[in-house]
Parts: structure tokens; C-alpha cells; sequence
């Protein structure tokens, strides 16, 4: 990249800018910001301080085109290395003129994705199972006395095999009318080769698909335009399951006492997504009646609460599920409100314990595709890892418990406004004690603890000698901050007066022993996988880190404190809500499909608590700092 | 054949004999008579008098094999050509010994079909679309932990492709408990490629399906083990939407004034079938549970209303279906009382008069494999006519109404017990008037005359010069039987005293009338065909002449009378019901289901009223006698 910015005049014409993320060309005013061209084209691209160079998030790497020169502020933020590579603060740096290649990296693109609403989305060619074809059929004479069907087909000839559409009693019922009182001008919807509908006139224009994520605690809904593939609306809200049990085993006990509540919960999911689906269609103006298919990713108990089976074997051993590969059903069958023949089909599953979320996570970061050795991790409640070899693909569940989204823990939460999602402990000289730095999600005054602050927690609290490798608080350390409540030592992030709740928001030995309990299970089944296939952490070449964990965490202190293997820190790639992404994808192309039903079936299923290598791990994860064995043994 | 049986010793040996007509080897005792064996291998055939050789009805030929010599019985019925051609009495002809080749001339195979229940079927290798393969399932366990459908799956594995299975949400519910419950040993049905549902244990013997020919007047049922193929029962009853009008227009009138009246017509027919499911199933001891497919033939009106297709359209010129190919549904929706997933296949039709009954006639008799021009008449109310002329198939409708089927006849009634099928009038010199012989269904007292009857009526009273070629009595012919009554002259067939009704069974001009429209109708649509494809019937083969016509009609007479066209009787064939022949053809093999569905589009539909020779040979044939074109023009 070469600086001569100050030498051009900036002109007003137009310069274009090629997203290398998402493959796509947008248009840039010349003299404007980079920050304020990507937001413009709908970019979520963080900028913390608003835009005025005292954040230094909001980097990205223009690897191509003549850009305005470095200002104080890049300066600031931005190390030789950096400068080298191209990245530049996108508030800072201007548009000048002709054509752009820009990089955004995972962590600039992560304020949106903080949302858990969206991931990082691969681009797909557009094929959707739902296709609509226009015909225009020769009204019927005395000399042309072709069946109206026959009729109607003939007019598509080009596009489908007309001899195997597969039709039914609803189609030839309606057809006579529709084609007559279309003025024979008829629109065909097709799923797959199935005639599904046949509308009136042209309709084509009017087609819509969502996708959606069944999380344990949340469901996403994303709602897209099929015939652009543009996404139209996002929406989310609780599961509202989670009043029977906010974790699966407790809703799989609820469902498997009577078909009653098997129904109630299948009820409740199914009632969200209708809301959901309510929501985005009247936001957008969209006609529920042009919404066609609902594709759903989940984890394999939210799959078949979702599709009404009994999860009675999932909650006990050897716990297979009902089905592996995706289900088709008419939304009308599940009482989804779209199109009155509509259809569902819900993502694939690998095994009882890692469902099509995790499925859908490796489809949209392109595990499969992988040509070094990769691993994505999904942390949650469940956390599922899936490892590449780049011979097998191997994926294990590991029990992480609630931890992470904060249930198990004193002060702990999701990492909603009020959370604090970073922490920083350190030695105050000036002070003669330990002091700490925060940020709070939407900057209001703190409410609790969220997964990520909790890592960055534990692990200045280990550093610093406050705990040890057990994670109990070690006799003769001296702080203003630990103080004992009902005989239990508690370290205190933030003082009452601070908070929002008026209350000291703090720590204690449990909450650590439940952190230590919920990365020694992690980072288990990450070692037994890499055992397993005889690969050191070294041999990996991608992690990708994706799912529901809320917010961006520092891989650094989660190196550091043993929850992820210890490495480059650039082989980490957050990608947030991939189930989404992935569910998506396979909205927008049937071949996406194809590879979710290949990839279910290719990949080996690991149990963990079978596996002749689980207990000598875990027990050795159980304690800090690291214990990740990086060499096969 | 060499008659040289007395000079063998008539062993205890088992002889074989191979039915040319069925394809098939039957088992025969030596000494025993061809008809004991036909009889005893359920081989219908005809044997008025009860095997005393006293009636020449069951004729048959022994192609090949030792016989026993001609008794006196035999001298008396065969002629010198008969004797030729091998022709026996079965109940004459013993078995010898060794093999033999026996044809039944379908005229000894008519007894059964007078029933109009069953007709001429040509074997097919057995290949139905409900298919039932076991399964021993490994049960699950941490070794194992495969989701359960794809277990169950894998135990097919050398039958079916596992990744095309096409499953659905009844299933995935279903099959952990089904699994489970038959202690992993599951039977799974087949429906093509779709799994239609999981039965614990082994119950491939279990295996049922119907086929049913709805006629405008009568509906007919078989019940076949798709285990064997056989056919275990046989019912019919008469088409109950009859209450709503006797022929086609009337039912298509009344179901076009609303969805209430069109549900009503569609409701009797499925009542009715259900009726029938009841009768044949109680009746062999199956479990209706059993039964998994229902294959349904009909005239398109008729299978518009049994799919509650508004048949408006069909009634409204250019009578166009709404759909041509076959249509599949699930029994449950049609309100079909069989197994909860049972499915129904209505056969596909040609155009709005040409229905799949006469598919199924053409299919049954295998018009589409004719090597010389051969054509299919199906005598009804609307008669449809088929013509294979080797390069081309086309076909017809021709509206004869309901006069073959006795419904604008004064004393006209179907052929049932108590109706005159047969008729010979004479001038008897020793009355010195003129007489009649009858022959009557069930021998018992007359009580009305049948289609074929009406035939040999007009027929001889035109030969006889009692009438005149517009079928008008005659001025000056005397006769005690020429009666009138309120002005209008009629012909006595029965005297009171020997009827069942004490009323003269007479024939009136209005009845020949009648006869002459339906005739010419019938004479039109055959005429056309060929004059259209320019052949003479002398070009024609073969002629099979199908349908509900009742009971066998005098072939020489309605050639005579320029009902059917004037050429060799040996190249017609009676072939009775083949709709639900060829009905039970495609239940029992999904190769005949496309053969259907090829021929209903290869066939090419002529639309009588709108073709230029239409009127031409309709003004013609509206005469007596023959006026059949037999040279193209
Ligand atoms: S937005 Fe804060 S530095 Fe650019
Ligand atoms: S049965 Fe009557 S002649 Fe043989």
C-alpha cells in the first residue's frame, strides 16, 4: 500500500471497495471514512469511542488502494507490525479514489456479533429448495384439451423435469380455479421437485425463508429474502423453555414424565418462533404468507423438543437420538405460522450430544474444507468440539455446565447490558493494593459477572498469587478486597457504591471451583480429541471459537488460565453465532444441505465419559494453571 | 394332438399342464377331467350345465398332451374345425399322463366375468409399491451410539439407499419406542422410497392392498396379498352418488353448485369403498390394519369426485381434467378406512372422457403391445374407444348413454339375476306367427331385458322385416306379439303370464330409438378412428371389447345391427372388467404403474365433437343396418 494520499485531490467521484469478508462490492464516496462507508453499506464493524480515533477498535486492513496518510491517532494504536500489514483505524483513514481490497478482522466485525444474533456467514451461491417459476399456459380449446396440470408444467419445461414433479391432492384440487382465475397466468412454487404451490399471477417476487437457532437459553430468528438472499430482519428472545429447566437435562426430565408436557415444551418453542417470525415480517412489511421454509439448527434435545419426539433416550446412557439425518415437515404439522404449505426442515444432528448447531457452526467457518488440521469450539453450556484432521473430522460434547453463562456463579449473568465482560486486576502502587479495571456491556453501572470477565477473573486472581493452583484464596495475601462473608472468602470486583445493585459484586471459592469444574471439561475434550488423533495443539492450524459464549473473549488469559490450548493467539478466530450463520446457508442453497447431510454422516462421534483416556484428563484439567498436554502421547 | 388315450393305462402319476392365458404350470391328477383340475386351481371356467356335457360351454383347447379320446357329448358340440384346432369339453377331456399346453378361449373363461367384478389380467411379476423388509437392529450402546433411524436403516441397507429414504416427522416420533418396544427386531414399510412407518417385530406376512374400479353405476373391489399376489376377495355394490343422478352430467351439475354438494358425492364414494374394505377383509379374516394401498380406477368424473376435485370443468366444454398423471395421497385424508398410513394411487387418466378405467383396459390387455393394429372398445354409458395402430394410440369417447345399460329402455335393466340377456326372435311356421326364445340371469322369470339382449332384439326384428332401417314398425306385418298401447306400437318379447312382473315384456319405437342413437354413437367413434389413422377395419387384428356391457353380447348380431364393425369374429375377444384388471395389475407392480402413466401421455386423445368427420359418420350410422365404413376414405 502506497501512502501518497496527500498528493491526489480528493475528488467527489466515486471509488469502490471490494470486501474480501464477504466477497462483495460496495460503493465509497471519495473523502468520506472508511468507518462511514462500511456503515453505510451495513456493516457492523465496532468503533467503540464513536469514531474519533480513542478506541482503536474499529481496525481493519486495506490491502489495496491509495488510502490518506496515518493520523496522531493510528499512531497511537497501531504497532510497526501492524503498519506493515496494512491495518489501519477505519475512523481515521479515507477514501480517496479508485478501487479497494479491505479485510476486516473477526475482532473489528465482533460489536455486532456481541449480539449472539449474528456470525460469520460464508457466502453462498443462491439455491434455495423453494423456487418460483412464472408460466403463462395457453388456455384450454377443443383443440388443445391438455389436463391443467400437464398444462401448467408445460410452461416450466425448461426449468424442471415435469414428468418427475411430484405433486399431490391439495395442488390438483386448486389448480382448475387458480388457472383460470390467474387468466391462465399462474406462478409455480417448488420445493425440490415437489409442486408445492400454485399461485395467481406473478408472485415471484414474493419469497421468503428464516432460519433459526434453537439455543438452549435463546432462540435467534433470522428472516431472508430469497430471491436476493439478502437478510431482512433479526430477532432473538429467551427460550421460553427455560422456565422448566435452564439446563437440558432438566427439561429432557420434564418432557419424558408425560406426552402433556413432551407438548407444553414443544409448545412453547414453537409459539417463540412464531413470535419471532411475527416480528420480523411486520417489521420489514414481509406477508407471513411469503415466508415458505423455516430452516432450524439446534442442539440435538432442542431439535427433538422442537420436532415433538420423546427425548426420553437422550437422557439416558447410551443417549442416541431419534434421528440423524434432517427432518422435512410441513410447518402447518408443527403449527409454525408461515405459508399455509410451508415446510420445516430441521438441521441434521451428529449424536445426542452434539446437534445441528455444532453441524451448523462447521458448515459456516468450512470446517470441512479445511487443508491443515482444524478445531472449532463451541462454548456453552454443552460445549462441542469438532476437529479437523484433514484425514477425519472427530467432534465430542463436553458438559461444561452453566459456568460460562454465568448460572452457576454469585454474581454471574449473560452477557447482557449490565454485564461486566472484561476485567483487569492488578498491583495499585499508588494505592498499596490490588485494584480493578471493567467494562460493562452498554456502559451503564455493573449488574454481574459474564462469562468472559469470569476467565479474566480467575486468571489475574491466579497470576497474581491471590489463589492457588486449586483455586483456593492462599493464606497471608493482603487486600482491602477480600473480605469473608457467612466464613466464606470472597474477592470484591466492584465496590457496592459502584454497582447497580448496591451491593459488592464479588467472587468466592465456589464460583472459582465452578470456572475450574467448567474449563476442566473443555479443555478434556479438546485433549482427548487430540490425543485421540495423535495432534498437538501445534499441528492445529484454525481454531475457530464460536457460539453463544456472548461476548469476545481474551484467549489470552484463556490460554493462560487452561480452558483453550496454549498457542499463536492467531490461530484464533471468533466467529459468533455460526449455528445461525450455518442454518442459514442452508436457507439459501440445497447444496449447503447436502453438505450438512454429508458432514453428520462423516463425522465420528467421540463419547467422551467412554473413552479409555477422559479420566486421567479431566482429573488433570481440574486445577490451574494450564494443563492443556499439547504432545500426543 | 394324437388321440391315442385308450391304448395308455390312465396312471395315478401327477401330470402338469401349462396354462398359455395365466402364464402358469398347474398340477393335475391323472384320470381326473380338465375341468376338475381347472375348477380345483380356481381357474374360472364357464360350465352351464355342470360338467354333465350337456351345455358345449367349456370349451377349451389342448395344445399339446396326451388325451382321452372324443365322447359323444363332445361329437355332438364340436364341429370338424373345432375338432381341428384341438378343441375339448373340459369336462369331457381326461388327464393321461406328462405335460400339456392348454388355452382357454376367454368365451369358456366368461362365466366368472358376467359378474362384471373381474376380468381378463395378464400375469405381472410381483413388485408392489408397498414394500415391508425386517430388521434385527444391534442395540444401542457407548460403543455404538448411532441415532436410531439410521440403525434401523442400516439392517436394509442391501435393499434399499439408505441416504434416498425419504422419512418424516410420524416416523422420527415414532421409532425409539418402536425399537425399543420390539426389542430391536422392526419390520419397516416401504412406500417406494419413502418410509411409511416401523412395526415392531416381524410382520412382513401382513401385507394387503386394494384395487377398486369406481363406474359411473357400480363400484368393484379386490383385495390382494401383496405377500403372494393373490387376490383373496372380491366384492362390489352399486356406486351410491347413483341417488344424485344415473349418469356423469347429472353428478358434475349437481357437484358444481357448491363445495357442500361436491363434499356429499365425494363422501358416498369413500363411504362406499370403505364398505367394501369391510366386506372383503372381515370376509378373509384380515385386519384392515393390514391394508397399506388402495390403487383406484375410474372415468375421469369419477375420479375427479373420489379426490373431491371440483369436476366443473370436466362438465363445461373443452372438458379438461385437472390433472393427467396419477395422483398419490394419503388414505387418511380421503377419509379411507385402512392402515392410519396407508396411501391411495388414483391411476392416471387421458382427458375428461377418456378415464383410467379405459387406461386400464388398454394396460390389461396390453393394446400398447400389439404388433398389428389392434383397438379396444369399452361399451358403456360413455364407451371409449383405444386404437393401436402400431406407430400411434389414440383415443376417444363417445357418449352412447345409458341404453346398453337398460336405464331409457322401457323394460331395460342392467344385467343382473332376472334379466334377459339373450334373444332369438324367429318366424315359427307351426304358430304361424312369429316366436321367441330367451335365455334369462339365474334361469328364473323374466323381469326385464339387458344390453345384450337389446341387440339381438333390434337385429332380428330388422331381419325379419318387422321394422324398417330408421327402425320404425313396418305397415302390414301381422303378429299376435305386435301389440299397441296409448297409440304406440310395441313388440312383445315375454307374454305377462311368463314374466316376473305379470306385465308384457315388450319393445317399443321409442326404445329402438335409442338403441339406434347409442349404436350410431359407438359406430361414430370407432368410424372416425380409423377413417382419422386411415386403416379399414379388415387392418385391425385384434378387438377386445371391455367393460360393465354386463354379460357376453351376440358378437354377430351387433356386427349385423352396425354396432361393431363387420369382420372375422374370431378377432374379438371378451375380455369383461379390465379396469379392475389392469387396477390390480399396477397395485401389484409399480412397472405397470408406469406403464400407465407413459400410456396416458403417449396417448393421443381425438375429441369427436370438434373433428370434421364427426357429423358425416354420426348422420350415417343413425340407421339400420350396418353402416360401419370399413374402407378409409
Ligand atoms: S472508532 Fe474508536 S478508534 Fe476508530
Ligand atoms: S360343462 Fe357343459 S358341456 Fe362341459
Amino acid at each position: 500500500m502506497v501512502l501518497f494520499g496527500w498528493l491526489c485531490t480528493l475528488s467527489n467521484s466515486m471509488a469502490k471497495v471490494f470486501l474480501r469478508n464477504f466477497s462483495k462490492y460496495i460503493n465509497a464516496d471519495a473523502g468520506k471514512t472508511f468507518l462511514d462507508v462500511l456503515r453505510e453499506n451495513g456493516i457492523p464493524i465496532r468503533s467503540d469511542c464513536g469514531g474519533i480515533g480513542e478506541c482503536g477498535k474499529c481496525k481493519i486492513i486495506v490491502e489495496r488502494g491509495v488510502t490518506t496518510p496515518l493520523t496522531e491517532a493510528e499512531k497511537r494504536f497501531l504497532s510497526v507490525d501492524d503498519i506493515d500489514k496494512g491495518v489501519r483505524l477505519a475512523c481515521q483513514v479515507k477514501v480517496v479514489t479508485g478501487e479497494y481490497t479491505v479485510w476486516i478482522p473477526f475482532e473489528s466485525l465482533l460489536q455486532k456479533y456481541k449480539s449472539a444474533d449474528i456470525g460469520f456467514e460464508r457466502e453462498v451461491v443462491l439455491k434455495p429448495a423453494i423456487r418460483k417459476f412464472f408460466a403463462l399456459a395457453k388456455p384450454a380449446s377443443l383443440e388443445d384439451v391438455r389436463a391443467d396440470l400437464e398444462r401448467l408444467l408445460e410452461g416450466v419445461s425448461s426449468y424442471v423435469d415435469v414428468d418427475g414433479v411430484d405433486t399431490d391432492l391439495y395442488i390438483v384440487k386448486k389448480i382448475p380455479d387458480v388457472l383460470r382465475g390467474g387468466d391462465w397466468s399462474t406462478t409455480l412454487v417448488f420445493w425440490n421437485n415437489k409442486l408445492l404451490d400454485v399461485e395467481a399471477g406473478d408472485t415471484r417476487k414474493r419469497l421468503y425463508g428464516v432460519a433459526v437457532d434453537i439455543g438452549t437459553s435463546k432462540i435467534v430468528l433470522h428472516l431472508v429474502d430469497l430471491s436476493t438472499g439478502e437478510t431482512v430482519a433479526v430477532e432473538s428472545m429467551q427460550n421460553p423453555q427455560a422456565s422448566f429447566g435452564a439446563d437440558i437435562i432438566s427439561r429432557i426430565t420434564y418432557a419424558m414424565k408425560s406426552s402433556e408436557n413432551l407438548a407444553k415444551l414443544q409448545q412453547l418453542v414453537i409459539r417463540a418462533i412464531n413470535i419471532l417470525i411475527e416480528r420480523t415480517t411486520s417489521r420489514s412489511g414481509v406477508d407471513k404468507r411469503d415466508v415458505y421454509e423455516v430452516v432450524v439448527a439446534g442442539n440435538t434435545a432442542m431439535h427433538h423438543l422442537f420436532l415433538g419426539i420423546n427425548p426420553s433416550y437422550l437422557g439416558l446412557s447410551p443417549y442416541v437420538p431419534a434421528v440423524r439425518r434432517g427432518v422435512y415437515a410441513y410447518a402447518k404439522e408443527l403449527g409454525i405460522e408461515i405459508n399455509e404449505r410451508g415446510v420445516v426442515y430441521a438441521l441434521p444432528v451428529v449424536a445426542g450430544y452434539v446437534g445441528s448447531d455444532a453441524l451448523a457452526d462447521a458448515v459456516a467457518v468450512g470446517l470441512n474444507e479445511c487443508k491443515e488440521p482444524c478445531m472449532l469450539i463451541d462454548i456453552g453450556t454443552n460445549s462441542e468440539i469438532i476437529l479437523n484432521t484433514g484425514k477425519e473430522i472427530l467432534a465430542c460434547s463436553t458438559p461444561a455446565g452453566p459456568a460460562f453463562e454465568g448460572a452457576s456463579i454469585s454474581f454471574g449473568m449473560r452477557a447482557v447490558v449490565g454485564a461486566i465482560d472484561q476485567v483487569f486486576i492488578y498491583f495499585d502502587k499508588s494505592l498499596g493494593d490490588y485494584n480493578v479495571r471493567y467494562t460493562v456491556i452498554g456502559g451503564s453501572k455493573p449488574v454481574g459477572i459474564c462469562g468472559s470477565a469470569l476467565i479474566d477473573i480467575v486468571t489475574n486472581l491466579y497470576k497474581l498469587g491471590i489463589i492457588d493452583f486449586r483455586g483456593r484464596f492462599r493464606e497471608g495475601v493482603e487486600s482491602k478486597r477480600l473480605t469473608v462473608e457467612n466464613g466464606r472468602k470472597k474477592f470484591v470486583i466492584v465496590w457496592a457504591s459502584e454497582t447497580g445493585i448496591n451491593k459488592d459484586i464479588a467472587i468466592d471459592g465456589r464460583d472459582i471451583n465452578e470456572f475450574i469444574l467448567a474449563k476442566a471439561a473443555v479443555a478434556t475434550g479438546i485433549n482427548v480429541l487430540l490425543r485421540h488423533t495423535n495432534l498437538s495443539v501445534e499441528n492445529i492450524e484454525k481454531i475457530y471459537i464460536a457460539g453463544s459464549f456472548g461476548t469476545y473473549i481474551n484467549i489470552e488469559n484463556a490460554m493462560e488460565v487452561g480452558l483453550l490450548p496454549k498457542t499463536s493467539q492467531r490461530k484464533y478466530t471468533f466467529v459468533g453465532n455460526t449455528a445461525i450463520s450455518g442454518a442459514k446457508m442452508a436457507l439459501k442453497s440445497v447444496e449447503i444441505r447436502k453438505r450438512f447431510e454429508e458432514l453428520a454422516k462423516k463425522i465420528n462421534y467421540i463419547e467422551l465419559a467412554a473413552h479409555p483416556l477422559f479420566k486421567q484428563e479431566f482429573v488433570q484439567n481440574l486445577r490451574l494453571p494450564s494443563y492443556i498436554i499439547s504432545k500426543p502421547v
